[in-house]
């Protein structure tokens, strides 16, 4: 037959526009400090480390994703659709980031990003299972994600913090920081099952 | 010939372009909560929830796109202005949603978003044909995309739904949930078309 | 030796993702009709036509782009700067759009439309003259794009244009509409280099 | 193995994205002028010559971005984050661009333009070293790289130019313009590299 086959392709190129977007969106919502001296800056210092979270975090899932979907053969409906379900949390990443800023992290903002940034994790570990159903358990993706403790990790962590923005907003800033440096460490299990092709 | 090909490739990417910003830039138009508490969002939940339909319906349109032109092995100039004709209505969608926000849900604003999506609609058929004509009555994806009867439901479906957004708002936007709902199934037609090639 | 051409595909794809943007944001501009039935939208007919327009003319630019670049063999950094110079101008055209919104259809504003579509279509032509000379006077691409008259043709348009919007604004409309009546036939010049090769 | 290689081409993609939309953008961050005449366009003269350079200077990033990743093989987590550390500070660059217009070009603002432009310039410089960490000291994109004076010569300049901003902003200016004219000789280290494939 003739046609070109469900790859993996457009759904990388059509995640990498979104997330390209997102990253760069959420500037926009950044106001401009009033005066024009460089003090001015510490005033809009709490949004601008909100934006090097995010920006750090939505990082982290793209990262990762490209890591994961170097792996992958072929695509089905339910990947795509576990994959918009991931993009459709992420692209509410700038409209939590405007609202911390203009409530000043207020609890329920500050909780919001956690609901925001936990069901962006559940998306991508929908994601994972989707592409091992689709790719089979013993294909070379289905290998390299394991166990994914990490995922199962941040969602739990995000969770957490929801409540806890009601106790203590930084309890809950706290969480999320650490599921950033948890997911700092890129992806070393796919890595890993590379390391051979690429190396030797 | 030295030239490359007129092939599909660069009419994806640039639809996954457009189709990755108007899903994203939706949420610029979303108004943040006035206070901080997680209260807040329930004054927030029609466009919340409007935002999430066409967030849906934008995904549908990109996910058929996919499974159609990954059966597609040329294009030419009326493909891509029947594809520009889609992406055109396609970008309207965020102007309705902020119309639809801004007034409360008014009755024209509702007939207007079913104006932009059946006119949306209309552009997936019509690049459907461009692409029969253009490949080939018995070209693969001509016998995939067979009757469209999916097609031209959505679009009476979104057409009747015009004049009752004027008798009551919530017949017609139980219209369009069902025109998602007709569409929500992935496009079997193709998908089955390709089911001995990937999985044979 | 191991390395990866300079090929058009990386300048093909910016130029998507700006065209892209650009078509989606301009939608951004629009302001919402103030009360919530259509016939509010009439007030907003006159900048609707012109984002019609515009989606219309920066359509054209990809539309004719895709058409020249699927020839092309090779690029280089004349090339990059005159397609960067060219999306430069197009990047202006949402700018120009508000203006004539808020400013009710100005004659600066129209002629500011004129001259930011002249220098579009300035950049247009340095980019076909940095194609030629970069894949020599012999090749496909230079023998497909030839002599060019609706490319001149054009920049003269809207050149008359911009000094006519200060006698009459719908003068200029009608010299604006003019150029895009001349390039919505597709470039047949280019198609037809290819139809031996796509039909034969 | 079956799996794909960690290749470049997404990484290009991806930064194409947010370069194209950090281009695109900038344009929202432009205040319409007041009246409808051309005079008008004067007031905004500042502002949209500040739009020109910074046009210009992302312009300027890609396109040396361009060469240098047309010679890489390999990448890997440190490549990724060195070029997410560059397009952090290449996306700040509309915020910046916004502080400038509303503060009227204050002492402040201009600095913080050095600022957020010296730090791409250390991402890029990051982003060179992790590619030739990935590729090899004998790898043909690490000799294409070479002594990269440009590099440190504009971080230089911009570190330069912020305590300058405070003695007088077009001191200031004028270095950030001399990066410009310094850089604007396309990276003929990488090109002449290239030539004997190109054109041989």
């Amino acid at each position: 037959m003739s046609g070109r086959r469900l790859g993996p392709g457009r759904v990388e190129a059509f995640t990498d526009g979104v997330v390209a977007i997102i990253i760069t969106i959420m500037v926009l919502e950044l106001k401009v400090p009033e005066t024009g001296n460089l003090h001015a800056l510490i005033g809009s210092a709490p949004v601008l480390l909100a934006y090097v979270l995010s920006f750090v975090n939505v990082g982290l899932f793209w990262n990762n994703h490209h890591h994961m979907f170097s792996a992958v053969e072929r695509v089905d409906g339910r990947v795509m659709w576990a994959n918009l379900f991931l993009l459709f949390w992420l692209s509410l990443v700038p409209f939590v980031i405007r609202w911390l800023d203009e409530s000043a992290f207020a609890a329920g903002a500050t909780a919001a990003y956690g609901i925001v940034l936990g069901l962006a994790a559940i998306g991508y570990s929908l994601t994972e299972r989707a592409i091992i159903a689709c790719n089979g358990k013993e294909s070379a993706v289905a290998r390299a994600i394991g166990s994914d403790w990490k995922g199962w990790g941040s969602i739990a962590l995000y969770f957490t913090g929801v409540p806890l923005a009601f106790v203590s907003r930084w309890f809950a800033i706290a969480l999320y920081v650490a599921v950033v440096a948890l997911w700092l460490i890129p992806d070393r299990r796919i890595v890993r099952a590379f390391e051979g092709e690429l190396r030797g």
